[in-house]
């Protein structure tokens, strides 16, 4: 019996995603492919919410943070890192192997940033602003959209990972002013693995030009290949993300985040219910796409969960054991989180 | 219509494999899923015929190639590029991103590289050699084993790319003394593309553990955690891929390495009797999995072709519209390349 998924990511692939991918294989550099690979291109465009091009890479969310640091920050380049979960700590170490001049913001896990404190250590040497929308490693979501205001008078580029809200909660790109703007499949898009998504703004192409680059993820040879790829895309991968797409433009990208929200909300009241504690500090800094749980019988929750054939996810380090995390993206909807919940229930033996 | 891919990759993907790509998604980090990781594993080191451990990464197979050099080669480092075709040149050109001390050993496309001249530019100061095993750009197949007796003594790394022979053509990773052995998922695997292979052998270990390393490609946390992948898997092509290697086995590898061989020949003959020229030098270079053909009327031959619903290749600069390419790796037999001949007769009005 394959599991219910219900971490927060990956995520349950419907059918019509699935049958998709395993379309007949077409070659990649025929007129015919470039136009699926426009196709997308202009479509992942309206979901980013961006004029900016929006470029897909073959690999993981991770290639896409990596492509965004490395063709923006040299050695010795000064960057602001916003830190309050795992995948803040990411885009740090990856600032990091670059040989950055670090400066790490911490926050709580469980807690959001401080807007007051970034504003004080953004100065007029910061190159590059790293922060994370929707830490999937705590359920809590950022406020991107004050950050972006303070960094955007500045020369600071700001490089925004949306891995886990993009397509489910809603995301500004343009709106927001995120210079590098980055998602994954495998979130909300109820896609596979496989892709990594950045988007480029214009402020942030006159460093990416000056700058020496890696040659796997220079973003000059996806910019003068577009909407081509440098390298081989993966041509399955691109079939379901048309039909992913079409998911999405069906249900209208303004709905598709209401649900989010109304599922989230819906959950965290349940779950409140049961007796058990939200792990984020504040109910208004919760994410709308996973709930995660302070519990310190996780583990055996995890565990009787997944014997009910559901699949949920426990914390990552330095958390484990103390916290878990109910996904509810994507395709995700009321009937899965019901019995979900309906399972946690009976677990817990309310 | 879909047309025929007789491309040099991506190849005709059975549907045994299309309908493993559609399989419910599962977690990657569950034990059900590190087990498919592993089985993988181990089923690969035999494809790749190494005791040495085979990677897999989410990525094309450029990014195994990177990967390779990125993590053996430091600026200033002695590098000693053999180049006979575009792909050489891609080993070459990433060599010279990371800031190499760069010898380029150049050959003429169609030509094999010459091993006396390679033995000759062999000096104790470099530190990795890359070649090429099956040229995708001129259909010429190099004698990677000679190279690897050569490489073999001194302290350099061999990094060899078999990325269109590996599954189809023989290659022996071990006896071959292949230090960094590179393939990926869309030729003689018949696999769409989105993986990228790697196997690392104990010389390599030393000089990797020593290094400086990206964060995304740094094979340490590739190792450290094996068999799960320090990046999200890309799960549906993981579970194609097992497919894959269930096909490669069912057949057997000898015996697919002697179809190919026997595919190759036949097509060479019946090519040569239509009265077209094969593009290499000579016969005992031809490749296995795929035939060069020079012809000034490439590219009408082509779009005629494609017409007929058959997709051969064309060539790569600097050779563009002077030759073209009949790919026949992984599952294309027989009835497919009899169709594209049949075809070919039929455009050349014999």
């Amino acid at each position: 019996m394959v599991p219910l998924l219900m971490t927060p990511g990956p995520t349950e692939v419907p059918e019509r995603i699935r049958t998709a991918l395993a379309h007949p294989i077409v070659h990649h550099r025929t007129p015919e492919f470039t136009e699926i690979l426009d196709d997308c291109g202009s479509r992942l465009k309206k979901v980013f919410k961006t004029d900016n091009t929006v470029y897909t890479m073959s690999g993981s969310g991770t290639t896409a943070m990596c492509a965004a640091l490395e063709n923006t920050v040299s050695k010795g380049d000064k960057v602001l890192s916003i830190v309050f979960g795992k995948f803040s700590e990411r885009f740090r170490d990856i600032a990091l192997s670059i040989g950055a001049d670090l400066e790490t913001l911490q926050f709580d896990w469980g807690q959001a940033p401080d807007i007051e404190k970034i504003e004080e250590a953004l100065d007029d040497d910061v190159k590059a602003v790293t922060m994370v929308h929707n830490e999937t490693s705590t359920g809590v979501r950022a406020d991107v959209e004050a950050v972006g205001k303070l960094v955007k008078d500045t020369n600071a580029l700001f490089i925004c990972d949306t891995i886990s809200s993009m397509a489910g909660d809603n995301v500004e790109t343009d709106n927001w002013n995120i210079d590098l703007c980055i998602a994954g499949s495998q979130k909300c898009f109820s896609m596979p693995p496989g892709i990594g998504f950045l988007s480029v703004s214009d402020k942030a192409w006159p460093v990416i030009e000056s700058k020496k680059q890696n040659y796997l993820t220079d973003l000059n040879k996806y910019r003068s290949k577009y909407p081509q790829t440098p390298f081989t895309s993966p041509i399955s991968l691109i079939f379901g993300l048309q039909e992913a797409l079409s998911i999405i433009e069906e249900e209208g990208l303004d709905k598709r985040v209401q649900r989010h929200r109304e599922n989230a909300e819906f959950t965290r009241t349940a779950v409140k219910e049961l007796g058990l504690e939200l792990y984020p500090a504040s109910e208004d800094i919760c994410s709308a796409t996973l709930t995660s749980i302070r519990s310190d019988r996780a583990e055996e929750i995890l565990s009787a969960l997944k014997e009910k054939g559901i699949l949920v996810a426990g914390a990552q380090a330095p958390e484990n054991g103390k916290m878990f995390r109910i996904g509810h993206m994507g395709s995700i909807g009321r009937p899965e989180i019901e019995r979900t919940l309906e399972a946690l229930k009976e677990v817990l033996e309310v």
